[in-house]
Parts: C-alpha cells; sequence; structure tokens
C-alpha cells in the first residue's frame, strides 16, 4: 500500500510567495515529496530552487515541456504537478501535464477564457485525472462546518447573501504620477498577462467559490459594476447576483479598501436562520438560529462534528492559520490521489478540495461580471 | 430671551412606541414643553394621553385640523408641532400645520411620493419654517464626528460605499401560514396605507440619509433588487448605487436576516483613508488612513473636538444610546427655533438636523429603487 | 390610587452632572415630579435650578435641614429624596431625611465608615424607609438577565471570578508637576472629603456590587495591593478575593489604564459554564454553557423573558445606554414606594434596585481592601 | 558555509502532539533535517516514527543516553536535540545532551525544581551550549512588535499589568465520579509524574514569560491563591505579582473557565500607554497612547518594522498561526546555531528566542506561587 507521493512544480522559485506555501503545506501532511520541478524560466533561480530542495540535477527541468515528457516517462515519476505560474500561462501548462496523464493542482484562476477551462476540464474527465483548483479558503476548518450546517439544513432554504473580500494593498497605486502607480500601470497595461479583470478575477471568485463551497448553489447571474479608476483593469467590484435558486445576494470586492488587509467575510441567510464567516478570525463561525440567542462555534472543540473534526490539527484556541487551509486542501487531494493509485474507490467525500468545476465555474463567472460592467450593469448569465 | 419653547404632537399616545421616544427625547433636553396634542383617533387614548401629561383640556384636540387651526390663533400656541402618526398621514398633517405658520418636526419616510415631498418642501420654504425629517441615527455623537473627519478630507476624494442596514423583525412572516405571516401580510395587502416600499421606505432610507450626511454626496442613481418573497412589499433589498461624484457602491437592508437586530453599519472608502461606524456600537468610530494602523475614536476623549465635543453629554464608555442620538437631533432643531424666536440669525452650523431635503431625497430614493427592481435592475435616477 | 409622586434633590445644581443623570432618569420614567431641592450651597446656584425646573420659590432651600424639616411638615411634601452630593456629606444628609421619615435615593459610596453605613441601614429598616444607593450598573437590562440565568442554575456552582473596571481618565495626573497633577492633588489632599480611598472607593465597589447582585454571593474577605503613584490615595487596585462560598477570584480596578474609559467587565465562572458582560456593550450577554457552542444573547429578543423583558424599553439592536440603566434602577424604586403609598404589599421582586445593604457592603469592602494593602496584602475579612 | 543543520529528536512519537508541531515547524523553515531520534520507550511506535521520517536505521535509538553518546561521537552527527517528553524527564535528558555538547530545545516548564533549573543553565553556559526553552507565544510576530514598541518608550514606564491565560479543557473533570474526572485524577495523582502544580506550571509560566519577553522586567514576589476543587493539584490560581521595577498586576490563570479555549491575553499598562494582545486573535496588536485613539497594528502592514517586519512569513489579513509562531522561535534558535558553526560573531539580537534564563524564572515563579498558596497567599519571593 502506497503511502507517499512524488510531486514535480512548475513555478515557485525561492523568492516566489505563493509556491514557497504549497510546498509548506505539503511538507506539513508528510505524504508527499518534492522530486521535480522547474521553478523558473531563468536558469539560475531554477538551479537554485532544486538544489535547495536535493533534488536530482536530471529533474530540474529547463521547461515544463521536457519536464511532462521526461516525468511521464519515469517508473518513479512525478505524480500529480503543482502548478503555480502567473495566471496567463496556466492553461498550456495544465494542459500539457493532464496530456501526460498526470494529476493537476494549479493555483486560481485557472484560466483566462471559459473555452480553455471547459477544454481542461474535458481532458481531466477523459483521462480520469484529478485536477484540483486551490481556492485556499474552501480549506479551512470550519468552513468545512459551515457547509455542513447548510447541508444538514440549520438555516433551512437560503434566501439571502451578503459576501465581500475587501482589501487595500493597491490602495496606493490610485496617486497618479508615484512609483506605485507607474509600476502597476506598466505590469497591468498587458491584456495578455494580465486578462480581463484584476480585481473580480484575483479575489471577486473567492467570493464565488465559497458561496458555491459552502450552499451548493451557484451564480446564475450577476449585474456588476467594477472601478478601475484609470488604470487598465478594475480594483473594485459591486455585483448583485441571483444564485440558481432564485435567491438574490451582494458581492463586493475591492484592492482599495483603506484598512482591510484580506477581509473576506461569508454571510448567508436562510429561512431559519443564519452563517457567518470572516477569513481574518478563521476559527470562528457564527450560526444565528432565528428566535435564539448567537452561537459561537469555536474549533477544536468536542461539540463539532464531521469533517471538521476530523481535519483538526491543533487544540481549540490556538489559531491554525492560512497554511494549515491550505495543507487541508492538499491533505483531500492527495489522499483522492493515494487511493486511486491503491486501487480503492473514491467517494464523494474523498473529493473535498475545489475541483476542475470550481475552475471553470470562476472563469465563467469573472467572465459574466466583466460583461455586464461593460454593459451598464445589465444582469447577464453565467 | 426665550429659553423654552411650547409644542404639541400628533400621534404617539401612550401604547406608542416610537412618539415616546421623541417626548422623552425632547425632555432629555430640557428646553420645551408639551402643551397640547391630538394623540389619537381614539378618543379615550387621546385623553389619556393628554391627562398623563397634565394638558390643558382644550388643548387635548379631536384632530389635528382644529390642533393647527387652534394653536396657530393662541398666543402662546405651540412653537412646533412633532408628527409621529402612520407615514401614509404625514402629508397631509404636515402640510397642515406648515400652512398654520407652525414648525414641524416629522417620522420619516416624510410622504409616499416625490410631488408631496416637493410640495412640503417648497411650503416650508415658502414660509420660513423649519421642518426636521427624523433620521435618528444622523442624530448620534460619532456621526457627527465622521461627518467631520471627512469633511477635514481625513479620508480623502472617496471612491466607494458599502453600508448595509440589516435587521431581522418579519423573518417569522416568511413560514406562510403561519400567525405572523397572516397578520403581517393583512397589514402590509393595502397600498394606500403602506406605500410603495417596506424594507426600502423603512430601512433603506435610513442609509441612503447616513450616506448624504456623512459625506455631503447624495445618490445619482441606483440599481436595485428587491425581495418580497410572496409578500406584497419588500422585505429585502440589494442595490448599487452611483454617487453624484461618481463613485460607486453598495447599500443592503434587509428584515429577514436571522441575528441581525438593527445592523446598521456605514463604511465609506476614500482614496486616503476610511471610517467605519456601527449603530449598534455607536460610541466608536474607526478611522483608517492608508499605511497606518487602524484608529479607534472612543466618544467623549479630549482628542474629539467640534460638534461631537459640544454634543457629549455623558463621560467616555458609558454609552449614550438611541434615546441620546434623538435628542441631539432635538436639541439642533429647537435651538434653531429658539434663535428664530430671538431674533438672532441662523448660521449653517445651527442646522445640524436632517432637513426637508433629507426627506425629500429619501422619497425619491425609495421611488428610484422601486423602479429599478421592477424593471430589470436598470440603473435608475433619483 | 396614586400614579406620581413628588421628590426633591439635594445637590445637582445646573453645571453639576451626575446630578442632571438622576433628573433625566427619573424623567423617562415619567412617574415622579421633581418639586423641592437645595441644589447648591451657592444661592445664585441654588435659585437658578430651582427656577429652572419651575419650583414653587418656597420650595428652593437654602440647607438641606430645612428642606427636610419643611417637606416632610407638607401635606404634599417630597416623597422621596434624591442626593447627589460629594461623597463626605451622604451620611448626614441621608441621616437626617431618614429622620424625617422620608425615603431616599442616594449616590455611592453610600459613606465613609461602615459604623455610618451601619447606622443609616438601622434607621431605614427601624422608619420603615426605602433606601435606594445608586450602583447605576446593576440597573442595565442584561445584568438583570445574568442575575436570573445564574439564580436558574445555568452556569452551576459558582467556582470563580474575575471582574474588572478600568479606566484612564485620571492618567496624566501621573505626570509630576503638571496642571492636572496639581489639580487633583490639591483636591485629593484633603482626607476629610475624600475618604480613605479614591479608586477602590469609586470604582472597586461597583465591582463588589455588581459581583453580589449577580451571583447572590457576597466577599468574605479580600487580599488586595494598592498603588498610589506618589498620590495621596489609591489610582490602582489588585484584588484577590474569598467570597462566601469559597470561591475565589480577581477584582481589578483602575484610573490610570490608558485606553480603558470605563471598562467594568463582569465575567463569572460555574461549575457548568459561565457568563460575561461588558458595560461598554451592555445590550450583549455572553453565555457560555460548557461543551457548547458560546452563546450571545442580545437585548430585546423574544428569547428573553423575566425581569430584562420587563423592563425592556428600546426595540433590540438600539442601544439603551447609561440614561436607561439608570432609569430602571428609579423605576423600580419610585413603584415600591408607590406601592406603599398606595397600601400595597411588597414582595422581594418590587425590590429590585441596590438597597442599603448593598451601601453598607461597599463600605465595608473599601475598609477591608485598604486595610490588606496597607497590612501588606494580608488576607482581611469583611 | 553552512546552511543546513542535523537534528534529532527525544520523544514525539507519530501519535504525540506536541512533538509533531515542533517537526512541522522545523519543516517550514526549511533549514534542519530530522535524522536521529528516539521517539518512544516503546519499539514499534519508536521504529515506526524513524522510518516514516526515512531516518537510517542505526540512528533510531532505544534510549536517549545511546543516542547522545552515539551522536555526539559522529562526524555528521545532530547539532541539536528537540526534547518533548513529559515534563518529568525533561532534567535528566537535557543535562545528558548537553553533557555530550549538544544544544538543546525543551519543551516548557523546564524542570521541576529551581536547583535543577539552575543545574542545567550553568552546564550550558559552561559548555558554551544554546538552550532554547519553547516558550511558543514569544514567537507570535506581533509580540516581537509588542516588545520593541515598549522597548521604545512608546508606553512610558511600567505602572500596571494585567494578564491572564483562560482555559476550560479541566472543566468535566469537576464533576465527581465520571469518567473524566477519574481519569484525570489518576493521571494528576502521581506528584513524581506531574510535579507541584498542573495549571500554573502549564500556562501561569507562559504569563511569566511573555511579561519578561514583552517588557524586560521580571515578577520579584508572587501572592497566590490556588484552587484544586477536591484535585491533587491547581486547576485555577489568582495572583497578585511584583515586578522588579516595583510596579503590581495580577496573573490569573485557569484551565475551568468555561468558553475559553487557550485566552492568552497580555496587557501591560504605562504612564504614556498600554498595549495589548490575544494569542486567539494573535495578528492585532493594540496601542492605546494616553490622550489619543486607539490603534490597532495589524501585521504585515509597511508600518511595522524591526523583528516583525523581518518575521513576516505571510501577507497582512492571512492568519499566520500557532506553527508559524513556532517556527520564528526555531528560526532563532537555528539560526543561531548555523552561525555558531560558520564561526560568527552572536549578538543580542541572534538570541530572540526563550532562553535557559526563560526556563529557570518559570520554575521559580511556579515554586513560589505554590509556597504562597500553601502559605495563606503571603508575598513570596522567586
Amino acid at each position: 500500500m502506497i503511502k507517499k507521493l512524488n510531486y514535480g512544480m512548475v513555478g515557485g522559485s525561492l523568492d516566489a510567495f505563493i509556491g514557497g506555501v504549497h510546498r509548506k503545506a505539503i511538507a506539513i501532511n508528510e505524504n508527499a515529496h518534492l522530486v521535480a520541478g522547474c521553478f523558473s524560466s531563468n536558469a539560475d533561480k531554477n538551479n537554485a530552487c532544486g538544489e535547495h530542495y536535493q533534488l536530482a540535477s536530471d529533474r530540474i527541468y529547463k521547461n515544463y515541456q521536457e519536464m511532462a515528457e521526461a516525468e511521464s516517462a519515469r517508473e518513479d515519476g512525478i505524480d500529480f504537478v503543482c502548478i503555480t505560474t502567473p495566471n496567463f500561462t496556466h492553461y498550456e501548462i495544465a494542459k500539457c501535464f493532464l496530456e501526460k496523464g498526470i494529476h493537476v493542482s494549479c493555483e486560481k484562476p485557472l484560466c483566462f477564457t471559459v473555452e480553455e477551462a471547459k477544454e481542461l476540464e474535458k481532458l481531466s474527465k477523459e483521462k480520469g485525472l484529478l485536477f484540483c483548483v486551490t481556492y485556499t479558503y474552501t480549506g479551512y476548518n470550519m468552513v468545512k462546518l459551515a457547509r455542513e450546517l447548510v447541508a444538514a439544513g440549520e438555516i433551512g432554504e437560503i434566501i439571502n447573501v451578503n459576501c465581500e473580500y475587501l482589501q487595500d494593498w493597491m490602495i496606493n497605486t490610485l496617486e497618479e504620477g508615484t512609483e506605485a502607480d507607474t509600476k502597476i500601470a506598466v505590469w497591468r497595461a498587458d491584456p495578455a498577462k494580465s486578462g480581463i479583470s484584476d480585481c473580480v478575477g484575483d479575489i471577486g471568485t473567492h467570493i464565488e467559490s465559497m458561496v458555491s463551497y459552502v450552499t451548493g448553489l451557484h451564480v446564475k447571474k450577476v449585474a456588476a459594476v467594477l472601478d478601475t479608476y484609470g488604470h487598465e483593469l478594475d480594483l473594485n467590484a459591486n455585483m448583485l447576483v441571483e444564485l440558481d435558486n432564485g435567491c438574490h445576494g451582494v458581492f463586493s470586492c475591492s484592492q482599495i479598501c483603506a484598512g482591510h488587509a484580506n477581509g473576506l467575510v461569508v454571510r448567508i441567510f436562510g429561512k431559519n436562520g443564519s452563517i457567518e464567516w470572516h477569513q481574518e478570525a478563521p476559527d470562528q463561525l457564527y450560526l444565528k438560529k432565528k428566535n435564539q440567542p448567537i452561537q459561537i462555534y469555536n474549533r477544536g472543540y468536542g461539540y463539532i462534528d464531521g469533517r471538521a473534526e476530523e481535519l483538526n490539527r491543533i487544540p481549540s484556541g490556538h489559531p491554525e492559520g492560512l497554511m494549515i487551509a491550505f495543507a487541508n486542501i492538499y491533505q483531500a487531494f492527495t489522499n483522492a490521489i493515494l487511493k486511486k493509485k491503491n486501487g480503492e474507490e473514491l467517494t464523494a467525500s474523498d473529493l473535498d478540495f475545489p475541483s476542475i468545476e470550481y475552475g471553470v465555474r470562476g472563469v465563467e463567472f469573472i467572465t459574466a461580471a466583466v460583461a455586464s460592467s461593460k454593459n451598464n450593469s445589465v444582469w447577464t448569465e453565467l
């Protein structure tokens, strides 16, 4: 029985942030070894990273095509690849590894067009490969609990949603003519690299994926107004949404809201109660049953069961943090691969990671929001 | 020099809630006596209330027309009338007292149509009468501070607004066939009494008035989706707005959000910072300057000046609460009347109460929001 | 059947803070008229205040002795007196009115010595007079609920208490040689006026009274360390306590804790759960049952009954604030007087205001804490 | 130049919690390999753990003595040992490795008696070895900032401290005769294994170490009351303390406070301001300067510099959590070892981890607190 996997990485040189998070999250789980990589198009960076992780020199690849080719040919080739390159390269890289029969974990957004997204979805299904799109926040322990409370009917039929994701890291770019402004303007000026949306693409999709994950409902149409403040792409977006059960709600995302670091807030309202969760205080979940005192669930307590109990890693009251949310996603993804390798049947509960369907819906959502905003905020179907 | 006023009240019998709040707020200020009233169309209730306040028997009136007539004819007649009757009667009562030359304080929403609202506005201006529409929340101490910080440029040009007013007191009416449902359905069924909107009319306008008060900007157009859940009128609304400086934002109001008692939250985002205020914790104001730690202003401290200092009534750390917010509005309103009576000039700062312009804009906002929602959420100008 | 009372006031001229709060709290209840007073030893201030409230000129008294004499002789004399003079005068004034058969409401601390306190207690009981010591915070709606939850056994046997009352208004006096320092030093230098304790006397007793009120348990002994920082009296105190059921706990009070305006926090721990209440957010009460999610009770909701429901004045989510806490105390006190006047029997539940026993215990607590601190923090019985 | 270390572990088999946290924290830093271990006295568990980490079979040791002997003799022997065994074994194991010239990281409390603690301190100094006692909470990013703000004089001279560490995981043992009660009673009954204190030893020392770390001041004497509720050892403690600058304060720790999971709260009050930090929301730090609005520092923002900036690992708004606090401690510890190995001079700032002095003071504090409680809470010097 196989207990450990081999994996490779595309992107994520030592100076890149998110690649390191993926590696550390996987390391925390202690069930996969990094054995191959193409960490950078810069040869020095590529080698430095490979050597840091003591990779065999022939498994530090010059490009991802070679890597996919060589690894798929090896007996001890990688079981999955982790793609943490810039967004505009996701599609081709993912496609390449899928074609070689390798499972894929990929950063979000999945790609730039709905067509590409659906092609990857089709390909992964045809090949019977697992494809994880790392919508990190779905990995938090208490988000699991939220999902289960909603599924158990604790808040009843869903009738309103009010979610937001507010940041402020781009606010200094609003001052015209400053260094921050110029730097970002150049970087954002090439649509080939940045896609059709900045803010909705980067964080609006986190809202969309969280609502899907927690409620099982999906956005059906959106009426959006995006603000660019003179930049090429959006830095702020306010959106009305309609979910596929007919309920309405509002999504707001922004990169220019002073004082908000990473304020993802999910609030789901049902006929019998509501739930509320804040990414910046992730170990608490509010359940507000109608006609009852508000309840605060605290991660790690004995009154919690289901996935939140299974995934509990640190005693209650000790913040688990982002890294463990990431690790939870990888745990489900890698365990599913292990089960496949060991010939076990995968059940629905084995697939508790954001799948390629989340990736596809994300791209559909971005596309519809941008279209709506360009068309006078008219309701636009996904 | 006159130091005390006489006032009368229409509506507000002993069993009515909001009338009592008006009377107590005025009593706290200790500068106006209740001397006349028409508290109810029910004679017993009317008399009971008048006697409770030891009114002269000839100043307990059978109807408001008589009251306006008689009081305007007396040497010692009322200086202002306080109207706390059901919404559908505001227009005619206010008009009647204005025509008799009596200053008016009236509950919100001011009336049902923009035409009526503008007529009252025109009339009060022609007659040189003060007209206060009691948007209570503008009376809170820290809201004054918010207004002054914004005016002083502390947050810079305003680029986004995100406000909400969530309640849950109507959630039990969502269960069809229950007593709560039936009772509310009957009451809400007569548009003549309830106007064109329930939720937006009742609380959505509070959001609109607060944004006007704090920023000096007004809503220019709205794209709204209202939810009735099978009722005659809206119980929930999500709205995109555009202010007259071109900035966008979102307003959400609801009467069915479980666990939210009276959750008015005002968040205004500027190029240099943002402010945040919660009605349920009204003595604190958050100022979030970009690139700086978040600051919490606490009512009553020496580092606060301006109107917030002037109006400070209780030492810091002792919650002032709703009644004092109400009293603050009446203090400005009655002081302005006293100045007029004493022949003093009124300056802009004397008029720090929500004027009839707030009433007019409120009705315009309701009208536009309802129209937008009926027209597929299209952007609708006020 | 009598529905309204007459009352008089000693102290509380127009420029005095706490006297005004008493009057406004009573006014909110609408069941007692101010008809007599000796508001200041300064004749002008005394008259100005009396005239402001339109008192008959012969009921504006030059001194409290005259007032007690004259009012007790009148047919329509005052039913109760409200004493809001400096602490060092409470004893003699209260005694004087009790001797004349007049019910008393008095600011805390009741007086300076246990002997005086017990004398007032004895006198009031012999005369069958009601005596309210205005420990304001016992009047908050949710404190009533806390008391009832504890009495109902919701948290089980009490095994630990952890309470604090932190302020910072004296912090500027710590800078030697400043104006603030000098001013306060002079004022505090005369023990005849300030008693044996500043901080414990002023706010430590609030902690003690709240614990008594909420739990029904009383402090049996205390081990205290008081800090004066070079002043005459204490500005800071940390205390171990033992309650009469043997449970231990800690009380901390301070006037020099920067950033704490009026931070009274009551936390009571039982074998089955705990409760927590914050004066600065008084409309919420936390109930933390063991092995269950934390519950937040929000004032005004239908799931609350008992005294908290009876006293509910404003819909949930609209902060009631300090003034209404004060009004709640006066409502119980005046209703009890009315019942007496109307010949009705008083039950225990009619006496839901802080009685003279609270006043006596307060003085005992101050005395023991000061003695302990002077005696190397040795455990000292009350 | 050496960039990676080898380390070994005593204790921490796969089913042990805290050992795993140490390993993962070290793994996150990516600068030390686990190469040797004696994970359990149970041979199967020992081997399973060694194999899981792919250790050479001759480096999975039967006992720690053998391990110290063999590793110290190897050219490529371990650079440091990580001791995560039960508390009663710390002393002998630490001593053994120190004698063999190996740096030590050890769980807290360091040992049971002040004599043993001082012996380890002396030994490590004589041998020139680094000794880290893993007081985890000193590793949090914002605690570093707190320390630096205090050192920079932001709050001025320290005049009061108020700290607590409240948990509830032992509350079920209060029910006599239950399974929880019996189990815990047996486990706690042997003083040889559990030492002289449970609650103060386990978590009270965290308070003491945090105050030392943040303020640079140390507890000079303590007046404590410990509660056992019928158990062998304390489950609850309230303590008055005096620091070596003469300032007083209060420490409370408990394992039976319902609803408190891991509530370590540090509040330090100075003449010019105060700081406040909550372990359950570790990415925020409150700075409350006198006469100014309260400030909230949020980890990761550009306005933060010093150690907090250096150690920042994840962008602001993404909770770092306990694991990274642990990793921060190991980063300082291992970097210091690396510097030593590379022949570099160690400066004070290289030693930003809780040293053996913290371990000694911890044992002194426990000893004094227990003695005070047994002696009627008399002030007891450390």
